[in-house]
């Protein structure tokens, strides 16, 4: 196995050498800008690292790889679009630096690309890899279209989240580790342990991102702190307290014009007081073990196997 | 071989038949809405009618028949909203009737969803089908960001108008029949004669629809008229008419505020002294031509061959 880094150099390294076409450059320079903003590259990781776990060179599943980068960076251009979004990771969004016509075309192309680079040297496993692909980019319309509808909403369950951010989240992480192991050939029963192992740290990184986003130190974490409470957004943490708060002060602060730094304040004291951020990080650790659970029942080379291990615990107590 | 309307009901009950999910809603519903609205069907009949030419039962390639119209629909959902089009065929636009996020993310699942549909029982050809199709896709999103583009000069050549209603409009006619012969286990250059007919053909409907736009009876085109010479479109007409017009009075009506019935007048009046009707007709009967002159180095039964000869024919004199 390789480093984590080593296996964010070969993304880099396949991104910056994808030729796109220079013209007509309203349509590909914004595709070039999303790209090279950088981000965690972490689902291509899984999917090179779940290639190699399961004895084929990592290589082999390359393009499968930043298939499903280019995938994720297309659904973030659009929803930056569709929440109005100024900023991304630290530089105007495309629809603020160009235009909004520019976003959605370009978001477009990009999910077209993404389509094309999955079925380079796939080989055998063409369709297998389209199914798997489309169907996980269906999960996440409907994930974001759920997201959209609980802003309307002050009684979504915590079970309608969860079902939220499995779709509109962690299923790519699942599919990015399916598709390493697809690649590598491992048996289909492999490759939905290596899925669901996804599916579960994706959960646990998207609920250590609520908890950050609320409780997280601002310099490393790299964004405002209580953008979430700010904007009422149905978090596990608002859901919860809003289920358990019987004084009612919660549902009086949400939507009442308070000054910003004391809404946060006085909705964190809440959380507190209801002992969340305890409570989350309890939940964040059991979809961590369910997670680990899964690399049980994959028989790989205790190496591998330690790869994916510490991956799942840094992502549980990672600050940004 | 089937008559013209056969071939349209083909589709239309391959479509009533998609089952597509009910929930959420707010992500199906729009589709449901976008591919009720009918439409010419033109691309899936081609798609049908060529399968048929090639000696093959056309529901061997109903599902990439209604893959190309799905993404057709795609494409003018989503250029609904970069025109921030009010109206399409008769109906409030999906952005109008709902929101932004919502034709926004209907439209990415219809792209997705017209890649699945693609796959389904493509067997062998599905690698060469998804770059036609994948392919295709990009040249659209090309043609409609110069069209984009266009909006902005004053200096438009004519050879640049042709390429961009070429990417824009017709090369996704030509991956219509393409796709058809690819289905019917055609040779390649078959596939090849049949992709040119197609972007042939698409360059003729779209030099006709630039004529009805400005010349067409309100009545049977089904759209008010003078849309292109009101919004300053850059039409073959316009384009032309810039050219040759060295009066210099065409550019100064171009970007003033006449009332509009008068605007149209005085524009529709420069055409005529240019002959502009004639010359688009003459140039519309050179891509029919071209287009039945591919049908020459196909090897097809009489009433196949009659069968596109017809719709080529057709398409030249169309009034809606």
């Amino acid at each position: 196995m390789k480093e984590f880094d080593e296996y964010i150099s070969m993304v880099n390294n396949a991104l910056a050498n994808l030729k796109l076409p220079s013209q007509p450059a309203g349509l590909y320079d914004p595709i070039r800008y999303s790209l090279e903003a950088g981000g965690k590259r972490l689902r291509p990781v899984l999917t090179l690292a779940a290639c190699q776990a399961m004895g084929k060179e990592p290589i082999t599943a390359i393009h499968q790889a930043i298939a499903i980068e280019m995938f994720h960076n297309f659904t973030l251009l659009h929803d930056d679009v569709m929440d109005n979004a100024d900023v991304r990771r630290g530089r105007p969004t495309v629809h603020k630096k160009w235009n909004q016509e520019t976003a959605i075309l370009s978001g477009d192309a990009m999910l077209t690309t993404s389509t094309m680079l999955l079925a380079i040297k796939a080989g055998d496993h063409l369709s297998e890899a389209l199914e798997l692909f489309n169907g996980t980019a269906m999960n996440i319309y409907e994930g974001q279209q759920y997201d959209m509808d609980f802003e309307k909403r002050m009684d979504v369950t915590v079970e309608e989240y969860m079902e939220m951010i499995r779709l509109k989240t962690s299923v790519l992480l699942g599919c990015a580790c399916g598709m390493g192991a697809l690649m590598a050939d491992a048996p289909f029963e492999t490759q939905v342990q290596f899925f669901n192992y996804g599916v579960n740290l994706g959960l646990a990184f998207q609920l250590q991102d609520d908890y950050l986003d609320t409780y997280g130190n601002p310099e490393t974490f790299g964004k405002a702190i209580g953008g979430d409470i700010l904007n009422d957004k149905k978090t596990w943490l608002l859901i919860m307290a809003l289920r358990e708060d019987k004084t009612g002060t919660l549902s009086e602060i949400i939507g009442s014009d308070i000054e910003p730094s004391e809404k946060i304040d006085r909705v964190r004291k809440i959380y507190d007081s209801l002992q969340l951020p305890d409570r989350i990080h309890e939940l964040i650790r059991a979809y961590i073990d369910t997670a680990i659970a899964c690399l049980d029942h994959i028989d790989m080379m205790p190496e591998a196997r330690t790869f994916f291990i510490d991956l799942a615990l840094k992502s549980a107590t990672r600050k940004s």
